[in-house]
This record gives C-alpha cells, sequence and structure tokens, in this order.
C-alpha cells in the first residue's frame, strides 16, 4: 500500500476548508439564535462566502449541520488505506483518529455548541445520525479495501462482520475516550489527564481485548 | 458474588411484563397511525390496561416509546453482578446479553417497527437515546460494582475508563451484530447464519483483541 496523493491536493484543501468554515459558522449561528432562525444567507455571509457557494457543498441549509467536519471521514478512511501494510486494521485506524483529534482542545466548545444545537433541533440530529452511520459503513468498507490489500470493494457488496465491528468498535472508543476527558471537568487546575494519553490507554484496553484492569485501578 | 433474587421475583416478573407490553402496544398503534395521533387510552386499552395504570409506569405518553423493553437493562446489571466471580467482565457481559437476546427472531419484527417509530418522530428517538445512554452508565456503574467485589458504588461517582468502555463496546458489539444478522436479508431459504452464531462470533473477535481475520475471512 504505497502512500498515494489523492485527497491530499492543495485544492481539496481549500475545499474542506470551506466546508468546515461553513458547517462552523451555521453551529456558531444556531446556538445564538436557534437553528430554524438561521438563513443560508447568514452562514454564508459568516463563513465570507457567497450563498451560491454554500449550495456547492450543501444541498439544503439543514445538511451543513449534519457533521462538523465532512472531511475527518475521508481522511481517516485515506489513512488507514495508506498506513503500512504490518499494521493491524485497530491500530491503523487509531493512529488515523488520533490525527484527526489531536488539536481537540481547541475544538471541544465549538464540538459542545454542536452537541447542544443537534439537541435542540431532533431532526437535525436525526439527520447527523444517518451521516455518522453512512461514515461508519465507508470506513468498514476501507477497512475490508486494506485487508485484501487495497484491491477496490465492488459498491454493493455489504461490509463482514469483523470491518464493521472495528469500524463501530472504533467509533464508540472516541466517544467514550472524549467523554471521560470531558467528565474530569474544567477545574482551575484544568485537566488532570490529557485527551491523548485517554485515547491511547482506550485503544490499548481494546487491543488487549478489554481484560480486567488489576485491583484498584478500575 | 452469590446468586441474588433481587429483580427475578413474581411480582417484579409480571411489571416487567405490563411495561413491555405497554410499550409494544404504543410502537403498533404508532406504526399504524403515526406516533402523534396514539394517546394514552388507546394505548392502554391495546395493552388490556387502565390510563391510570399506563401512569404508574410512564410519566408521559412519550416516554412509553424511549424503550422497548425496560426491564433489559436492569435484568443485564443483575445478571452481570450474579455471575461467576472468575469470568472477565466482558464474558459476563456476553453471556447477560445473549441470554437477552435469545429470541430475536420472534421479535425483531417489534424492534424493526420501532426503529420506523423513532426516525418518524425525531423528538421520541432524542429521548430514546438519552435513555440508552443512561442504561449504558447504568452498566458501566454494575461493572464497575462487580470489579469491586459487589462493593456499592457511591451514586455520584463517575465510572472510570474501563467500566465506561466495556459497557459501551458491549452495546455496540449488540447494534453490530444484529445489524449484521439483519443485513443477510430474508430469502426464502431464511437468514443463513443464526444470530446467537454471529454474536459469538462478535464478542470473540473482542475479547482476541480485534486482530485482523486470516486472508479470505473479511
Amino acid at each position: 500500500m504505497a502512500k498515494k496523493a489523492t485527497g491530499g491536493g492543495l485544492r481539496e484543501r481549500k475545499k474542506q476548508a470551506t466546508r468546515t468554515a461553513l458547517a462552523e459558522a451555521a453551529v456558531r449561528l444556531a446556538a445564538e439564535h436557534g437553528a430554524e432562525g438561521v438563513t443560508v444567507e447568514a452562514i454564508s455571509e459568516a463563513a465570507g462566502v457567497s450563498p451560491r457557494t454554500f449550495f456547492n457543498y450543501f444541498d439544503t441549509r439543514d445538511d451543513a449541520f449534519a457533521m462538523i467536519d465532512a472531511g475527518i471521514g475521508e481522511r481517516v478512511r485515506q489513512a488507514v488505506l495508506d498506513a503500512p501494510a504490518e499494521l493491524p486494521p485497530l491500530t491503523a485506524l487509531r493512529d488515523a483518529l488520533a490525527a484527526e483529534l489531536a488539536g481537540i482542545e481547541s475544538r471541544h466548545e465549538l464540538w459542545d455548541l454542536w452537541a447542544e444545537v443537534l439537541h435542540a433541533s431532533p431532526h437535525l440530529l436525526v439527520r447527523s445520525m444517518g451521516a455518522h452511520l453512512a461514515d461508519e459503513l465507508a470506513l468498514a468498507r476501507a477497512v475490508t479495501q486494506r485487508l485484501r490489500g487495497g484491491e477496490e470493494v465492488p459498491e454493493d457488496e455489504p461490509p463482514g462482520l469483523y470491518p464493521r465491528l472495528v469500524a463501530a468498535v472504533a467509533a464508540t472508543a472516541v466517544r467514550v475516550s472524549v467523554a471521560h476527558w470531558s467528565a474530569q471537568g474544567t477545574g482551575a487546575a484544568g485537566r488532570s489527564v490529557p485527551f491523548a494519553e485517554i485515547f491511547r490507554e482506550t485503544f490499548a484496553q481494546l487491543s488487549a481485548g478489554l481484560p480486567a484492569p488489576g485491583p484498584g485501578t478500575d
């Protein structure tokens, strides 16, 4: 599996930056005014683009709320395909996700806002869940492709149990790591354990088969 | 950890049967008329109880849609506490969940209906997600109690990383097993692999640390 250039070009990165700016603007406006009160015009203006450009990225206003960073899924899939052949799939996934989560401390406030917006507008939450489930299946497909030495997987082939499980468990590991990190609170001393450490420990427990921890370390 | 009788009494089982009958009636009526058109009176009548009895189980009509069988969580937690001390937590969880999923072939049609009802009424889906997340945290608490030899966990103590992870991964394993089993389709020959076999394989992969499967077996 040689390093491929797909998805990494300057043009592609600019497109992803615009898409992310639009999603962030949508969330910040919705947090302030409620999602129903936010127009495509207002989102576009806040992101510094025209409404016409908005519709190059999203079919409807509501689509802007489905994912806070739609580029993550594509980058993780590519990284899983590009990772050294000797890495187990779970390790390739861990490294790909760790790279995306490296800036979590600075983005967490935005993610919390986004979660609030979705919970306040359940139809947006349903849309977001659908987008994340589709992303999970696309990741399972990338794992399948990796297991086959890079050979393309037919579009209509449903993922096998292992690729589906490893993709879903990785998503769960991200959710649990973030929740555990957040639950530490933000006292005067800040969060006591850095996110990267909790994330590594989570995947170490998964790779070990989730054995019971030693006495006094639950 | 000796076998305890809590949760297994006849009175408790009757209560759970009534609660489940009400939830099932609510889902079947909602699938036919839409959730908004279903009254507490209609649900109660279909389940053969009075509206007053309905309100012994649910605070509002919408609460009847949050869980299709609210007894499952309580039974799984109790089984995790009662399982032989030598079983690893993941195995205790697997056995507890397997017992609950034993009748899945006969209940799957109802679960599909329920999923349709929730997706058609996003505010019910949000309520259901909240109930399931609370159940997952309660399960993490039961795992913590098991790891401490049965010692009660203080109400305000947040779960540690391991109990939270093992509870969330077990829930993910159930979701993936059901999805993989359903995706086999229902041709003239029926589903080719029984659910119990897929479920066992899923937990075997988790216990082994999700290693890559051998060539040609993804």
